[in-house]
């Protein structure tokens, strides 16, 4: 048996007295609420008639630590930002730990402590959890899944799904794409050159309550995660069936990840996000949905870079910077894994 | 790249075409329903006032398939079940899947269909979901997570919790202890010898149902699975502070298991279940309780194995057969890793 008080040992996880040590020490010393502090194998909450946003996401990022946040503030950014885009108001997440066998206690306290402060920024309070451990070599060192609820008010159903797309309707980012993948990248240790890239990752709730009330008419939104913008305009464009026109002069350009992109042969349009929203909305709003998302934090750099057409549906065309038109794919291939 | 139509690949984690078919061909065409099939970055759910249960589970299970169920079974009958002793009926659930690059295709097909199947028989709806793909040696072929929502009714409200046991309470299981463990241990194929023994994973709510219908005073309920029955009701003792006395005579026995226990040399109070709970009530509707768990598959066995007390607040006390009296302690070390 390892040292339990500096690295974390198969009996952190058998349901025992060192297992209830660790939630009682750990989680509920940090994720302190009175839902958690019941200990039962239910969070009960009580909710008003309505509609609920409910999703999930599993984080198995390498490294767990990176400039900009780490697989914690992550794990809580990431599924705040899903239930947000789904024009809900994040409210309750759900915490699952698996652990390999010989983790450093401290690093488990830092990465807790970082979801507790995430939280508690956000409003929002981690109820529910669960802990396992798997022997050494059995899993990467650890992987986190959140789930989240939300609250969804009536206006606002269907924005997750995208219905409400129409040919005309103009796309907004929120500021640069790339940064987030490249300082995973950067944290890898890969490469001779160091830049100053920072993750992007970061809860987008409240900037998505700007933008919903800046606009009633907000159609789309989508965080651009794996796979990048170029993903998720594909995906719109597949699923409504419509063509998307983007602009390269217009996107944000983030230089150091620019050069990165460069050097690496990547392309910054599919590399993740943690902290970019795609915005589709009317295109009579839209100036005033960029002016309000530049008054925010995380919206300084927004910008509208594209809209949608009726033609080629089901493509996403890029104009070049040198007016040329360039068709973005769907990813095939595997440009980074193990980002989030 | 390895066979991406034998074999999950990076691609298949990545947010591109492949992950988009793995998606639609798999998990949206076994988990079928209208909140899924939007596809969008959060499921939308109608509720009424009142309350919700809430609870999350990773399951890190080895081996994937073993006698009786599978990881994905398990993983839905073990949230339902965390769900369902609350007092909860379980309504909605999300997955999320870590698998390893090079794992089958066809045994995921085979365990998401028993998640479907499973989810189907108890009425609920997977909802939302994720997949990730991690390199080959950094996880142990497939870890899921499920989180759960289910309806609580007012006069249900603080079963989970414990606050309503008081001394003279009896406490019922619904049938043999540890099943599930040594039908686990059984499929590691470790022992030259062979037994008939299953999991008794098992969806509970069926069952608790009838319990929550004989009585209105079912004080406590709590699913048995890592640390096994002792674990439980030393949680019940230290919680509440009171002490309890279960009766080995009137603990109901599998004899394989007993036999397999004796072998190795592991006490059954210990062993994980899948399929067990225990239920604390008022003394004067227990034996109603225990005549309507009998009356359902999962309660043919239930018995009376003992009693809260006020004398010696924290312990449990087991009578032994010979009318002798042992302390059932908290696990210390572990008995049994990764069996759920």
């Amino acid at each position: 048996m390892r040292d339990t008080k500096e690295r974390i040992s198969m009996n952190h996880g058998n349901g025992g007295i060192y297992m209830n040590k660790l939630i009682t020490s750990l989680f509920l010393h940090f994720f302190e609420n009175e839902q958690i502090r019941e200990q039962a194998d239910s969070a009960i909450l009580r909710v008003n008639e309505g509609h609920l946003a409910y999703t999930t996401d599993s984080f198995v990022i390498d490294p767990l630590f990176f400039p900009g946040g780490n697989i914690g503030s992550l794990a809580v950014c990431g599924t705040l930002n899903d239930l947000a885009v789904s024009g809900a108001k994040p409210q309750y997440l759900s915490a699952g730990f698996i652990i390999e066998e010989g983790f450093k206690l401290a690093h488990l306290t830092r990465i807790v402590k970082s979801m507790a402060i995430e939280a508690e920024k956000a409003g929002v309070r981690i109820v529910t959890g669960d802990t396992k451990v798997v022997n050494a070599g059995k899993c990467d060192k650890l992987f986190i899944n959140t789930s989240g609820i939300g609250l969804l008010e009536e206006r606002h159903l269907g924005i997750g799904s995208g219905q409400k797309i129409k040919p005309g309707d103009k796309i907004i980012i929120n500021g640069p794409p790339g940064e987030h993948g490249m300082a995973v990248m950067q944290a890898r240790k890969l490469f001779a050159f160091k830049t100053n890239l920072k993750s992007d990752c970061a809860n987008l709730y409240p900037l998505i309550r700007k933008i919903l009330s800046a606009s009633d008419h907000v159609h789309f939104m989508r965080d651009a995660t794996r796979g990048g913008i170029a993903t998720v305009l594909n995906e719109v464009a597949r699923k409504c069936n419509t063509g998307i026109e983007i602009d390269e002069m217009q996107i944000p350009v983030n230089e150091e990840v620019k050069i990165m992109c460069e050097i690496l042969g990547f392309d910054p349009l599919y590399i993740a996000n943690e902290g970019k929203v795609i915005v589709i909305v009317d295109p009579d709003d839209a100036i005033e949905v960029v002016a309000a998302m530049k008054r925010t934090e995380t919206g300084r750099d927004a910008a509208i870079i594209g809209e949608i057409t009726s033609d080629h549906p089901g493509r996403v065309v890029l104009i070049t910077r040198s007016g040329g038109k360039r068709i973005i794919d769907e990813l095939i291939g595997d440009q980074l894994p193990r980002i989030c």
